[in-house]
């Protein structure tokens, strides 16, 4: 029986949301049967210089949170400089799945492959839903917006013993 | 062959941190072979009641990302009203595990146990390694002070092209 394909996906996943669940998801099902997803999870340098800002969670916490998640075979930390061939060279993947919102991503994954002649599939996953919360930047947002309606920890009167 | 244990545990899982998963691997764990993990997520109401605010995540989505945990075999949402009793009375745990934080949790179902004299074993579960970001509140923490270091989404000084 021949062994599954290997899928690609990478991204961030700080604060992890539904989206990104969803995400791994569809990219896992578009190898079919005995698929195996490898999820490249993007480094605190190349988050800051691609976004502009550090992570919230450090890229450990965030590799070690995505391992755990059931479609995700395998998650490794992406290099230090983002090296899109070297990553594909490392994992060769069958297919790369994209999110909705990497068009960049896209873009380069799909020059290298041109460029290298590599056999390899790019799908890019629709996004799932409206955006609301599934986004970082909209959780981000949550938080800041909840810290005014945020009680002290020492106010004992919205707390009801259970 | 004997069916495994069913080990219940229970929790907000609002931001989900590495200490989460780590706690939900360990309950799993405390069934021994072909154990089956339940986690019953806290509702919306019911994390107000007990913090004086809602979670920054809808607890639709809490439940749908603890449920792609691996360890999970089910999550659940828990009863609008607090309801232990109702909880063990349907899901009828061998095990219910207990976060390092939750002693009101351990107090609250040991009680209920003695008084029903139900045949059911509570483990807590240690905390593990360092408090730093495995807790929800340093995650929001973090979210607070990033927020005078993020630059302008217009910026464009701070990326490079990867």
């Amino acid at each position: 029986m021949a062994s599954g394909k290997t899928v690609l996906a990478t991204g961030a996943f700080d604060l992890l949301h539904p989206g990104h669940v969803r995400f791994l998801e569809e990219s896992k099902k578009t190898g079919g049967p005995r698929a195996r997803l490898i999820v490249v999870v993007a480094r605190d340098s190349t988050v800051k210089r691609r976004k502009g800002r550090k992570p919230i969670m450090p890229e450990e916490q965030r590799r070690e949170i995505v391992a755990a998640l059931k479609p995700v075979d395998r998650a490794i930390l992406g290099h230090q400089e983002v090296d899109f061939l070297g990553i594909l060279q490392r994992v060769k993947p069958d297919i790369v799945c994209i999110g909705h919102d990497q068009n960049d991503i896209k873009k380069a994954v799909a020059k290298i492959i041109k460029h290298e002649q590599l056999p390899i599939r790019v799908v890019q996953i629709p996004q799932f839903g409206p955006a609301g919360l599934n986004s970082s930047t909209s959780l981000k947002t949550r938080v800041l917006r909840s810290r005014s309606r945020t009680l002290p920890s020492w106010s004992k009167t919205a707390r009801k013993h259970a």
